[in-house]
């Protein structure tokens, strides 16, 4: 039987849910994976958090030279979240030859390209599948199954945060800023909810998840972003009524060298999968060039399924040589990416006119006349002297749907552009 | 770069899937595997299929100690199917030293106990990712993600065959012969169905994916098997009726050291995710203590979904050092397994009976004498003085129910009992 030390930096949800895992299931881990896993240091602010969950203070550690210099532990579990000093600390340890596990997506879609060259000269590894989806062994899947696949594809909902927002928004008819209010008081949503509702969280995980996919590197900045923030009551009602759920998806996508990559809201029909994903729980869709379609579906975050992952990797890093993901001399891959921002997608778009004879064909005119479909029209009567007016489009090109619009929004008897959201 | 030979002994369905995807992708798999893989030899019955796919008539082999004793072939793939001769084979190639990608789910689980030593005295793999599910990661998920965890469940539909059936029976109104008929004309069902239909198939697998999830041997000699031929159209058209549809369902729970494992056909609710997999796709559930409900979804057979599983198998047997289950010596687990048969369930019942007062009455009475609670009745008129009488039961043991049926079958009133379906 193996025994290992390692630590953990940042015992707050996540790190105190894989610290639970190791406690509950220490000896079913002996007797199964053949090694003993005892957390010799945990990294933190102050003893606090070690008071709460009635761990030892002797394990409370202040320094991470500490812990890089320590030659016992052979590993470390991040949990600290944010760039920094998250950067710092794992730059430390990877130099010091130990190998880091960690759930910080934004940490690796930020700098993934200069810490793993620093593992690698060192020896060690850098491991991530908690970083996406929580329990759901995408990471693994990406890196060790279909190996001989072009992926095509990988797109889902991978962000729990926003999930729960638009399930309760959905299910209960509340407005956006009850929803919220409502995730943030069961610890759902964080008091600065920015990453989440603003789409930069699925971003970080659709960087990690499309790079991985499409074996080259998808920075987050080239991934086209728009959070849920503008998504109203009315919106909701409107989707159902056309048989719609409005979901935040993540999308990549690789046709030879053009790539798309984008996080926004989605119009799903009411009996795509996709659509009965509610509350917490992520699923992301796989399509491989021999494997076809794959789905993985499970809890996208909270202490235990996110800490699982981190467990796994932990008993991963400690049994085997570390792998390198190694985009910079992978030979032809990156170099050539060619980033599609005119994409094509179904639209749904509601606008405020004027209630008078003559503006909707105006409009079905200008759609039309930029190549847009139009597959549904609506037309109810709405407050003072105005009309809602509400249209489902065939598949288009973004920028024809853009410039129509730009058109469109000139018009004089037409008050408002109110949404614009993708149809899947 | 490095450059391996491989062999594949049996140039059929999947076999020959494998072949090509190799042939398709392997300047993709060079560059994103750092790896040049070559078919170097083949081994059939003739060289008819390698004729057919136009395949150099130099890589025909007849022998497997050619395979054996070639000493550039370092892996080879095995996808004759059956336990004879692959069994010899496959022990051959073990013995010297060569590692076995297979997708053979009858010989693993007749002789997994057999093989895996001998491919650990030898110091080399075998791997058997193809033999569950086609393309979807589930061997490797259960083997490589939340090993932390302690896998309370898993289940799911791991047969394609009976589930095209099921599905064009249930679409289409088919009676189980016309399913069955339209399956083998598609090459979805073999000429001779009886390890598909029977279950068979499904119970090679779940002993395979249940020992993976549980640590220790469950041999499918232990569970409990149950076939879709009994399955009728008016069945079907009950579960309808009821919200309900029929599907296969391979079954592993484990609570301490209690398992189930059974294979039979299911009342699934109608809103549930499997009641929605249809055709030859997969789906499987898996539930552990800390990372809670997962589910995996692809194509559970075909030449490219298999073959691609295959091809990752390779991919990962020719990069690292292989790993055994090794249940013999996990300690304590596996020795005190106690196989549960009682176990609990909701149960569909269809009994015609005497179309007179009181037997409705009577049989409830048996059922409630046993502890077993009514969900819902319906009775309808049936041919000549007959009545059909339907029973929907809340959760209740096995054994309790079949006591009741013993019982109730006794009566005179009772003509017959028609169809018992266990409910999801």
């Amino acid at each position: 039987m193996k025994s290992k030390k390692i630590a953990i930096m940042g015992l707050g949800t996540v790190g105190g849910g894989a610290y639970d895992i190791l406690a509950a299931n220490r000896e079913y881990i002996k007797s199964t994976q053949g090694v003993d896993i005892t957390v010799a240091a945990i990294l933190d602010r102050d003893k606090a958090p070690l008071e709460k969950r009635g761990i030892d203070s002797s394990l409370f550690c202040d320094s991470v030279d500490k812990l890089a210099a320590d030659p016992d532990i052979e590993l470390v579990i991040e949990t600290m979240g944010g760039v920094e000093p998250a950067k710092t600390f794992i730059t430390k340890l990877l130099k010091a030859g130990k190998s880091v596990v960690t759930a910080n997506k934004e940490l690796l879609a930020k700098h993934w390209s200069e810490l793993e060259p620093i593992a690698k000269q060192n020896g060690c590894g850098l491991y991530f599948e908690a970083s996406c989806v929580g329990g759901v062994p995408i990471v693994r899947a990406l890196g060790e199954s279909f190996q001989g696949d072009k992926v095509k594809s990988v797109y889902g909902i991978i962000n729990g945060t926003t999930n729960y927002i638009l399930s309760k928004m959905s299910s209960e008819k509340l407005d956006y800023g009850q929803a919220l209010s409502e995730a943030q008081a069961l610890g759902f949503a964080e008091a600065d909810p920015t990453s989440d509702v603003e789409g930069y969280d699925a971003a970080y995980k659709l960087s990690i998840l499309a790079s991985l996919a499409f074996h080259t590197c998808i920075p987050y900045t080239d991934i086209y972003r728009e959070g849920i923030t503008k998504i109203t009551s009315q919106d909701i009602y409107n989707a159902h009524a056309l048989g719609y759920e409005i979901k935040l998806l993540a999308i990549g996508k690789r046709d030879g060298n053009d790539v798309e990559a984008r996080v926004h809201p989605v119009f799903v029909p009411s009996d795509h999968a996709l659509a009965s994903v509610s509350g917490a729980y992520n699923a992301v869709y796989l399509n491989g060039d021999h494997v076809g379609d794959l789905m993985f579906y499970g809890a996208g975050a909270g202490a235990h399924p996110t800490g699982s992952a981190i467990i796994s990797d932990v008993i991963k890093a400690l049994e085997g040589k570390p792998t390198y993901c190694d985009f910079e001399n992978s030979g032809k891959f990156g170099k050539d990416i060619n980033f599609i921002n005119d994409f094509e997608s179904g639209y749904y778009i509601c606008f405020t006119v004027d209630d008078k004879t003559g503006v909707l064909s105006k409009i079905s005119t200008v759609l039309s006349d930029n190549g847009v479909s139009i597959k549904s029209a609506i037309q109810r009567t709405g407050k003072a002297d105005t009309a809602t007016l509400l249209f489902l489009t065939h598949k288009a090109r973004e920028h024809a749907v853009m410039h129509a619009l730009d058109t469109i929004r000139k018009f004089d008897t037409v008050r408002s552009i109110d949404s614009i959201i993708r149809v899947l």
